[in-house]
């Protein structure tokens, strides 16, 4: 089994849903980083099946919103010296901003280039959000 | 420091020149795979400064003239029962087939889609390819 020893300080950012690692990892421009990071997909999880997690060799800023738009199961671990000094559960985010694009194309966001795209979170159960300018539903599932 | 465990049974990719890793990984597919594999980047190395390594749990058919034309100081471990039983090393190919495209835009294979880009190795210490129809350089360096 493929598997990788903890790291003395930095973040492992766990429990992310198998093939979206890929992903996250992109977005957070990890694959531009000087960084020692890896990018460990379709691991074994006694709690999900398969799994991907990244690990990062340093304390860098994470964009929580984006992380748990994407997947609100991942968990976030910081270390120092070897010890896990805090463990971040995410949730899906009450708003986003420029994450995703309205589809609806008589949305003002879709005709006019310059207006950020917003959403709010309409069903925190069913993970469905909408365009703040048109009500646009949007589902990340 | 971000270390990985030995796989007991499949392929390491090791000493990949530190920022080639996503790129063969993508070229690999694995970041499509249901299988085990890891893209471990910037690590440190006595040879090489910093590296990139991957590993993938399973074995499967490898592209040596792709790995060896981006960086044929590559190395491969093909693990079986946790024992390294091959260790291939790469060089510059002699030829190479719908790798890199001819920049060439008088060259038939700019004009006629359906030609395959095919160059040769030129010379072999400073890694130059040539184009077979129109001797067009192409280096990768």
């Amino acid at each position: 089994m493929l598997t990788i020893n903890s790291i003395n300080k930095g973040i492992v950012i766990d429990h992310i849903k198998a093939g979206l690692g890929e992903k996250i990892f992109s977005h957070l421009k990890l694959n531009k980083s000087k960084t020692p990071v890896a990018l460990i997909m379709n691991v074994s999880s006694n709690a999900v099946g398969r799994k991907d997690i990244i690990k990062i060799d340093e304390h860098i800023d994470l964009d929580y919103d984006f992380l748990g738009f994407v997947d609100p199961n991942i968990t976030i671990n910081i270390i120092e010296d070897g010890v896990i000094t805090d463990k971040i559960s995410l949730e899906l985010p009450e708003k986003i901003e420029n994450i995703i694009k309205c589809n609806n194309p008589r949305c003002i966001t879709s005709i006019e280039s310059n207006i950020p795209n917003k959403f709010y979170l309409a069903s925190g159960n069913k993970g469905i959000y909408r365009c703040e300018y048109c009500d646009g539903e949007y589902s990340p599932f």
